[in-house]
C-alpha cells in the first residue's frame, strides 16, 4: 500500500478523529470509532501545537498534560550582530532581513494574545491523551476499534430530514492480522519512518484505551447510522465513496524532516529557526522535547518528474541529512540518534464540499492538504472536528436543529481556504524564490515585512478565525462572503444592520462575534479562587449566556440585572424552554455572571438573584456560577472588564457557543433578542422524544496509506435523545 | 481489630510510606513495600496539602495532578460586618477578634511565600498519584505488596558499621483474605467510615499498581535488608519491636469530623472558617473538592472516661451533626450526602528515638501524634520521609556517608517537637478555652494575637522549618539545641564561627541555610522558556550546586567564573571524585548557573566555560544547565537576583541538598571550603564497590487499626551499588 511516490502532507488522521470522538464522550452521544490499521502512531508525524489547539485541550481537561511534557517554543531564531560575519555566507537574505526588521529575536506566540504559547510534542503523546479523556468521559464506552475496514457507504436521501432516522449503512469487515499491519516504507534505512516505537519517548500500553474486536477476521456487520464523520486522510475513502473532488495543485517543492538529537555548534538549535541559504535552499529548526530537534530541510536536488509527482526510493536519511549540513555550514551538525525521518511534497488542496445531505461529513486531511512546516495541518483539522463534533452530537439529542449543521461547511471550507493561502504565502518564502524580490529595491519595504511577518503569526496561532453570519452567529454582513462562499447559511434569525451591530459589538470590543472568547483570570465569588474564565467553557455542549453583570451594588444596575435575571428565569422563555423536563436548569445553557462591584463587599447569596447561582434541594446552592473582576492574593490582576472591553458600570450579555465562539453580545434589555437567538438555533420546548427502538449503530472505517479511519456516532437506543447533560 | 475506643489521630501512614518508596523509584535502589491491608483508603482521611507538600510533590513530578484536582484553599473565613448582629450570638469571641486583627478577610496562605498554595483533597487520589508516580520511576519494579504482615524483626549489630553488609532481618507472611481485610468499624451508621468507596469520587482500579502476591497464605519469608523503615502509624509494631516510646498524652478534646455536601444558608461554607461558639462548643469548615465540605465540630458531649479515653460506640454522625447545627445556628445546615465521617481524640506525643543504629527508621504517626486539624499530620509526615529516603538510598548507593543519616533525627524530631507545641497552642485555642484569656484586659493585645495568628499560618505551610548545623548544613550555631537535643550530629567537617556565617549568609539574604530552596522565574539561556527555578530542582538524588554567576559580561566576573569552573573541573576536586568512573559528570552533583546579563547580549556556547554545559559525544552540549534572571515574553518577571538576594554584578555559590535545602553558600573564591562541605557529607573517588551476592531482598510490614504496613529496601543485586544515576 505505501506508495512509492513521496506523499502530501497527510498528518492529522488520528486527532481529527479522536476530536470527533472526544464531544460524543463529553456529551454522552452512542458512538463507534473505527479505524483500518491495528496499531499506533509511535514517534514524529507532526510538531506544533497552536495557542488555540491548547484552549482546545484544556476545554477537554487535557492540556494540562501537553504542556508538561512539550517543548516550549519562545522565541525565534536569530543570528547575533557578532557572528554576522559568519551568517553572511549562510543567510542570504531572510535572516537578515528578519533581524533588522523585527530586531534581534522576536517571540514565536504574539505576546498577550493567549493564556497558552505554541509548544511541541509528538504525536503519539496527543493521540494517549485523547484516548484517556474519551475513555474517562465516555465511562469506557467509546473505544477506537482497530483493523476495521469500511466496504460501502449509503446514504437514504428519502430520510435525511427525518430527525429520528437513520438514514447512513455502512458496511464494516473485520481485517486479518496481515491486511490490517500497515507496511512498512520501502527504503534503505533503519531509522523508522512514522510506523515503530521511538527508543526516548515513554510510551505506555493502550490496550486498555482501544477495543480489540473479538470478531473473527472478515466477519462483516451493517452498521446504521444518523452520522457519519469521515476523517481518513488525504486518499479519503468516506470522500471518494461521496464523489468529492480536492481542487488545487502539488507544488515542486520537496522537503525532508528528521527527528534527530544534534551534535552541533549551530548556536540558535533550541530555538525555532529558518536558515535561507543563497544556493542551497532552506532549513527549519524546531527544537522538540526529550533533546530532539526537528529539521525540515529543502531537498533540492530532488525533483518532481513529468507527472508532478516525485519519486520516493531516491530519498535516504543521508541524502536528507546532507542537504542540511550544507544550508548550516560553516556550523558543523552531526548526530548519532536519528528518531524518525521521512519526506514529502507540498500539496495545496481544499475539498469541493464538506458534507453530503448534513448526515456523511469529511474534515481534515480529506478536505485541505499543505505544508506541514507552517504547522497548521493538526491543529486546523482538529479544529475542524472541534468545530463539527458539538453540532453533530446536539443535533442527534435533538437538542439543536439540524439546519445549523451546514455551518460547518460555510465556517470551516472558508478556513481552509485561508489557510491553503497562507501556505501558499509561506511556503514560498522558505522556499527561496520570492524572498529575493522582497530583497529588491521596488520590493517590500521592511515594514510591510514585519506587517506581514506578524500577520503569519497570528494565524498560525489559530486564534484570526473569524466565522461570518449565520444562525449561530448573530453579526451584520454577508453570510455567503464572509463563509466559504458556497454553502448559503444566511441567518433568518439572527439578521442585523451594520449599523445596530456596530453599537451591540461595542459593548464588549474586546469580544468580537465570530471569534473565539478570550481568556481573562477573574475570581469565584464565593471562595475568592482564581480561574481564567476560558477553564469554565468547558467542552460538554452547553451555550452559555455570560451575564457582565456590571457593579452590582449600584441600585440602578441591580435592578436592571433583576430584570434580566426574572425574564430568564420566565418560564415561557428559552431558558426553561430549552431545559428537558426535570432537567437541571443549566443543563442546556449556563448562565455564568461576572460582576465588577469589590467581592468582598458583595454576598452570593444575598446580592445575586437565585437564578444566577441555582438551589437544588440535593446539593444545595451552585457556588460556580458567579465571578468578580477584582484583584485576587496570589496572582496578577486579570482585569477583565478592561480586556473584554465591558463597561464596569452597566455590563451587557454575551453569548458563547459551546466550541467557545462568541455568538452574540447585547444589553441587559435585549432580551427579545437574545431570545430570537435560541430560537433559531434550539430546539425549545420540544424535548424527550421518545427511545427510538431497532438497530442503530454506527460508522465506517477506511483505508489510504495506513492512516485512516472514520468515524460516526448512532443515537436513539437508550433514550439517549433527550437526556440532559450531567451535572458539571 | 478496631478499637471500641476513639483512635487518636492516625492519618498518614499511606503517604508516608509511599513517599519514601517513591525516592527509592527515583534513585534506583531495589526495594520491597509491604503492608498488611489488602486495601486501600477511597476517601475521607486528611484534608489540607501545605505549600511545601506541593513543593515536594513537584519535585516528585505529580504536584500538578493535585493542584488541577484539588479545592483551592484561597480565604480565611470572616463574617460581614453586616451580619454581626446575628453572629455576635455565634461567634462568641474568635471571630470578631479575628476581624478586628486581620481587616475582614485574609488569605489563608501567606502571600509570597511559594509559588503553591494550601490545596484541599483526599487521601485516596493523593496515594494513587504516587503509585503511579512510583510504578514510572521504578520502570514497575517497585509495587506494594498488600496483604504481608511482619513477624519478626532482628538487628545484628556486629554488622551495622558495615557499609556493605545486610544486617537487618525481617520474617513477613502472606495473610489469608479475612487476616488482610479490615474489619468494618463498629457504629450504627450506614455512611462509610474511611474504607469503603466514595460515591463522588473517580476511582481507578489500582490493579496495575499493587502487587498481589501469589504465595499462599501462610507463606512466610525471610528478608535480610540494609535499611528498613517504619511508616506504621500511631501504633507502629516496628517501634514496639525496637522498644521505643511515644511520649506524650491524650488531651480531653474529642471532635467529629463530617464530609458532607451542605444544603445551608451560612455564606462562608466555602472558606476555611472557625466559627467559636460561647456555649456550643467550636467548629471548623474546610471546603473540598466535589462540592463537599469537610466539618471538624467539638463534641463537648463527649468525655473521656476515668482511663481517659471516650467510648467510640457512643458516637454516630446525627450526634455530631446535630453539634454543627447548634454551632451554626442562627444559619440552618443541612445534608443528604454524607462521604465520610469518623472521630478523634486529640493526642500530642513524640517517639523518644527515630532510629535504631542508622539501619531501622521510624517515620510520620509512629513518631508523632498530634490535631488532624492543623492540617499537619499528612504532611509533616510526608515531610519526615522526604528528609529520610534520599539519604538512606544514597547511603545504601554508597554515594554518601552512613554517617549524615543521624541527621534524620536531629531534623524530624525537632520539627515533630515544635509541631506538637504548635498543635497545643492551637488545638486549644480552637477547643475554646484559652481564647477567653485572649480577649480578656490581661490579655494579648491585637497585635500580638495577629503576630501569633500569622505565625501559625507560616509554620502552617511547612515552610518555617530551619534544620539546625551539621555535616549536611553548613551554618554557624548548637547542633543539639538546633537539633532535637538528643542526637549530636555536630559538624564536623562544616563548622564556621558566627561571625563568618554571617558573612557568608549576606551573600544569599533570601537563602538562608537550612531552610528550603525558595522559588522565582529563570530562564532558560538556550530557548528563553520560563521556569521556576525549583521546578530544576528535581527529586533524584543529586546534590546541586547553583553558581550565580553574576554579570558575565564584565571581564573581571568572567575571570572569577573561569576560575571557579576550572576548579569545578579538576580531577582532584570533589565533582569528579563524586562522578563514578564512565558515569556523567552530572550523576551525583549537578551544576546549574543562573547569571544576570542580558540573556539576548549572551551566548550559551560562547560565554559560559564547558562545565557548566557539559559536552556529551553522543548527544551533544547541555542545553539545560544555565539559566538567566531576565524579562520573560509571556510571564511575569521573576527578579531572582533581588528575590534571593544576591548581588547582580558578583554572585555567590549555593549548594542544594537532594531534598531542596540550602546547604552551603559562599563566594566564588571559597572553593576550598565548597571542597570540604562534600568531603564531610559525600563518599569522593571510592565508588563502584563490588556487586554483592547471595541473599538480599528487603523488609518488613505490619499491622495496627488496619492502616499500617512499612517499607524498606536491599541493595546490592545487579551491583546497583555505586550504578550512576541515570541521565536526566
Amino acid at each position: 500500500m505505501a506508495s512509492e511516490q513521496i506523499p502530501e502532507s497527510n498528518i492529522d488522521v488520528q486527532q481529527c478523529r479522536l476530536m470527533a470522538a472526544a464531544w460524543m464522550a463529553h456529551t454522552g452521544v452512542k458512538t463507534r470509532v473505527v479505524d483500518k490499521r491495528n496499531t499506533k502512531i509511535f514517534c514524529g508525524q507532526a510538531d506544533g501545537l497552536q495557542c488555540r489547539s491548547l484552549e482546545i485541550f484544556d476545554s477537554l481537561g487535557f492540556a494540562d498534560r501537553a504542556w508538561k511534557e512539550a517543548n516550549h517554543m519562545i522565541e525565534v531564531g536569530h543570528i547575533p550582530v557578532s557572528r554576522l560575519k559568519f551568517m553572511l555566507k549562510v543567510s542570504a537574505n531572510v535572516l537578515p532581513m528578519i533581524r533588522s526588521a523585527c530586531g534581534d529575536r522576536i517571540p514565536d506566540t504574539i505576546v498577550g494574545l493567549s493564556r497558552f504559547q505554541q509548544i511541541v510534542l509528538h504525536q503519539g503523546r496527543i493521540e494517549r491523551f485523547f484516548l484517556e479523556n474519551i475513555k474517562k468521559y465516555s465511562k469506557d464506552t467509546i473505544k477506537v476499534e482497530r483493523g476495521v475496514l469500511p466496504e460501502s457507504l449509503e446514504i437514504d436521501e428519502s430520510k435525511v430530514d427525518d430527525e429520528s432516522s437513520f438514514p447512513v449503512t455502512v458496511k464494516l469487515r473485520q481485517l486479518t492480522e496481515e491486511e490490517a499491519t500497515p507496511p512498512q516504507a520501502a527504503n534503505a534505512s533503519k531509522v523508522p519512518d512514522g510506523l515503530f516505537r521511538s527508543n526516548l519517548i515513554q510510551e505506555d500500553d493502550e490496550e486498555d484505551l482501544i477495543n480489540k474486536s473479538q470478531a473473527r477476521a472478515g466477519a462483516s456487520e451493517i452498521v446504521h447510522a444518523k452520522y457519519v464523520i469521515g476523517c481518513d486522510g488525504a486518499r479519503s475513502w468516506t470522500r471518494r465513496q461521496l464523489g468529492f473532488e480536492l481542487d488545487g495543485e502539488a507544488t515542486d517543492f520537496i522537503w525532508g524532516v528528521m527527528d534527530i538529537i544534534p551534535i552541533t555548534d549551530f548556536p540558535d538549535i533550541r530555538m525555532r529557526c529558518a536558515i535561507h541559504s543563497a544556493e542551497n535552499g532552506s532549513l527549519m529548526v524546531i527544537p522538540r522535547e526529550n533533546r530532539l530537534v526537528r529539521l525540515y530541510i529543502q531537498l533540492k536536488e530532488v525533483t518532481p518528474d513529468a507527472s508532478g509527482r516525485a519519486d520516493r526510493s531516491k530519498i535516504t536519511p543521508d541524502l536528507i541529512f546532507g542537504a542540511a549540513q550544507k544550508i548550516l555550514s560553516p556550523y558543523k551538525i552531526e548526530y548519532e540518534y536519528c528518531d524518525w525521518w521521512t519526506a514529502y511534497q507540498i500539496g495545496q488542496r481544499v475539498g469541493t464540499s464538506y458534507d453530503a445531505h448534513s448526515r456523511v461529513f469529511l474534515a481534515g486531511d480529506a478536505v485541505h492538504t499543505h505544508s506541514p512546516k507552517a504547522g497548521q495541518g493538526m491543529n486546523v483539522s482538529m479544529q475542524d472536528t472541534y468545530n463539527l463534533g458539538w453540532k453533530v452530537a446536539l443535533a442527534a439529542k435533538g437538542i439543536v436543529k439540524r439546519s445549523i449543521l451546514s455551518t460547518y461547511q460555510s465556517e470551516r471550507r472558508r478556513v481552509a481556504q485561508d489557510l491553503i493561502e497562507f501556505d501558499h504565502r509561506f511556503s514560498r518564502l522558505f522556499s527561496g524564490r520570492p524572498a529575493k524580490d522582497v530583497m529588491d529595491a521596488e520590493g517590500v519595504s521592511m515594514e510591510v515585512f514585519k506587517d506581514a511577518f506578524l500577520k503569519g503569526n497570528l494565524f498560525a496561532s489559530g486564534l484570526s478565525v473569524n466565522y461570518g453570519p449565520s444562525n449561530l452567529v448573530a453579526k451584520a454582513g454577508d453570510a455567503l462572503v464572509e463563509g466559504d462562499g458556497s454553502k448559503d447559511v444566511r441567518a433568518t434569525s439572527t439578521e442585523v444592520s451594520a449599523e445596530t451591530f456596530a453599537k451591540k459589538q461595542a459593548l464588549a470590543t474586546g469580544l468580537p462575534v465570530g471569534m473565539r472568547f478570550n481568556s481573562f483570570k477573574v475570581l469565584n465569588q464565593a471562595c475568592a479562587r482564581p480561574w481564567h474564565f476560558q477553564e469554565r467553557l468547558k467542552a460538554d455542549g452547553r451555550f452559555r449566556v455570560v451575564l457582565f453583570a456590571g457593579d452590582i451594588l449600584d441600585p440602578a444596575q441591580s435592578e436592571r440585572v433583576e430584570k434580566f435575571a426574572a425574564a430568564l428565569d420566565a418560564p415561557e422563555n428559552f431558558l426553561r424552554k430549552a431545559t428537558p423536563p426535570g432537567a437541571a436548569i443549566d443543563s442546556v445553557i449556563e448562565v455564568l455572571t461576572i460582576h465588577s462591584s469589590k467581592r468582598t463587599d458583595t454576598e452570593l447569596l444575598r446580592d445575586f438573584p437565585d437564578i444566577l447561582h441555582p438551589f437544588d434541594p440535593h446539593v444545595g446552592w451552585d457556588y460556580n456560577k458567579v465571578f468578580v473582576d477584582d484583584e485576587s492574593y496570589h496572582e496578577a490582576f486579570g482585569d477583565a472588564y478592561n480586556n473584554y472591553g465591558v463597561d464596569k458600570k452597566r455590563g451587557c450579555v454575551v453569548v458563547v457557543r459551546p466550541d467557545q465562539y462568541v455568538a452574540w453580545v447585547g444589553e441587559l434589555e435585549d432580551f427579545k433578542d437574545l431570545q430570537k437567538y435560541f430560537e433559531g438555533c434550539l430546539v425549545l420546548g420540544q424535548h424527550a422524544p421518545k427511545a427510538v427502538n431497532g438497530t442503530n449503530r454506527v460508522n465506517g472505517v477506511n483505508a489510504v496509506n495506513g492512516v485512516n479511519g472514520f468515524n460516526g456516532h448512532a443515537n436513539g437506543i437508550n433514550g439517549v435523545h433527550g437526556k440532559p447533560l450531567p451535572i458539571r
